[in-house]
């Protein structure tokens, strides 16, 4: 029951030797979503071993080019690799004249449609929904269209206790009626209840990505208790005016919305290349928020499931 | 007095973990001119240490993905660090609407221009000439409108040898004569001559690139004598099928160019991805033709002045 993130990029809009732009990969239940796709993205995923015909959707958060230069080469790449299924890009309305020259110039040989999902909204709002998670969408503060997003593990269906399963000698239909939310009633009198035999398998766990954007008060709000807080910090406090110039975040400010929200963990990424020691990040971050970490290449960061 | 060239990528259309897509740097006497731009073409120069504003013209041979890819990213980061120089890409017609597009969804705060100059023609055109350099387009045999580059060194000005100099006293107006092509006529009727007090500094070097093509007659002609010559070796003579069938070269392919045309050297590269063990390249080129190399992410190759 994966739900694990994995790091790409760490880089904001100058790649560095080292460190490439924003993508990460978020793995639910052996699910995988692309999130940004800054440039290298696809040699990024296969020096981390991801499949990229395991990728259905990719949520980008908005059009600067150092969260969708990777798309040329993925996209191609996908079509390379023979891909026939629909691909979904979540992304604002400005990504759509992007796409149709991606496609024009680029996608003559596609066999497979790219469908663009708009994403758009001053509320948070309900993207995507299956069995297992779903994804919401909010607006960041950013000098162009940006969203964020929300990935939450559904609540799952109860199980019924195995050792119960032999002590009560439940038949298959008792079992599925248990799961389906109802008590059973035998013809012996005999009532199963579904409080008593069920369980919660575990606890749904979340994870919020928020790049790039200048503080504001609603965010700690939108994603409020998440379990792992995905935010930018691209500057530190000594350049605090370059960040509120750029709508960025410093690390102190990425720390704050992790506090006051209850997120449990934060990770911080999109550093400017003129910081050449990430320590500091970590160090500013942790003063206000001691479960702070920096990202970095490769980083794999798993929820454990919670029961 | 450089003339070298750096490889950036050596992939062919899927890059690999290890292995970029097309870009290389031929540095001649400290310019830098940029063949094709794959993705992460701007990562590799600064790997490599490469300046991006001693970049002024970029040779792109097609427009396939694996070839321009990067220059998205390389463009947006020249702006961002400053750029206010114009930037030249010599490329086929088929580049025009690309660039017009990547002009309009991210060069809006460009403050310099890219300026297109269209690559064309059946036969080998000079397509760009100073002082010390000439680079002459030829048309390869691919897929899509597809051009080679050969870059050559110019026939530098004789110099006067410094130690006839000193034996004859010269003034700087008379070295200047010499320079220029001239004999001096002194007042008391002592006759210095060009050929016998200059010599040539160096003899001309030459690089010719060639990729993407399938084999043609012509190309023997086209780069003959060349000092270094890139050829793409996509495939093993084991996909000779697939090679003609996609309009590309063996390693046998390219070795034989390199044979029949009398270049001195050979490297080549493109390899698909589904050749793990590079050495087989080198083995079938160096049957036929012995200075056969195989490209390497930056890998050096300095053609040492000639005298």
């Amino acid at each position: 029951m994966n739900f694990t993130l994995t790091t790409l990029g760490t880089a904001s809009a100058l790649p560095t030797v080292n460190r490439y732009p924003s993508a990460h990969v978020l793995n639910v239940h052996e699910r995988l979503f692309l999130i940004d796709c800054g440039e290298g993205c696809q040699m990024q995923l296969r020096r981390y071993g991801f499949s990229f015909l395991k990728i259905n959707e990719i949520f980008i958060t908005h059009v600067h080019g150092d969260h969708i230069f990777g798309l040329y080469g993925l996209l191609s790449t996908m079509s390379l690799l023979g891909r026939s299924a629909d691909l979904y890009i979540y992304a604002p309305d400005t990504f759509s004249s992007i796409l149709e020259s991606l496609i024009l110039h680029f996608g003559a040989q596609f066999k497979y449609q790219v469908i663009h999902k708009v994403v758009s909204g001053n509320l948070p709002q309900k993207i995507f929904d299956t069995k297992s998670v779903e994804v919401i969408s909010f607006p960041l503060n950013h000098r162009t269209s940006c969203y964020g997003y929300y990935f939450k593990e559904k609540q799952p269906l109860r199980n019924v206790h195995k050792f119960l399963i032999e002590k009560y000698n439940l038949s298959l239909r008792e079992i599925a009626i248990l799961k389906g939310g109802t008590d059973v009633l035998r013809e012996n009198g005999e009532v199963l209840l579904y409080d008593e035999l069920t369980y919660t398998p575990y606890i749904p766990r979340s994870f919020a990505y928020c790049s790039d954007t200048a503080p504001f008060p609603q965010l700690e709000e939108w994603v409020r208790g998440v379990d792992l807080l995905y935010h930018e910090a691209t500057f530190l406090e000594d350049n605090k005016k370059t960040a509120q110039l750029t709508y960025h975040s410093t690390a102190k400010n990425a720390a704050t919305v992790a506090k006051n929200s209850g997120a449990k963990r934060l990770i911080i990424g999109h550093f400017s290349s003129r910081y050449k020691d990430l320590s500091l990040y970590e160090k500013e971050a942790k003063e206000i928020f001691s479960e702070s970490y920096i990202a970095k290449e490769g980083i794999v960061i798993e929820i454990p499931v919670k029961k």
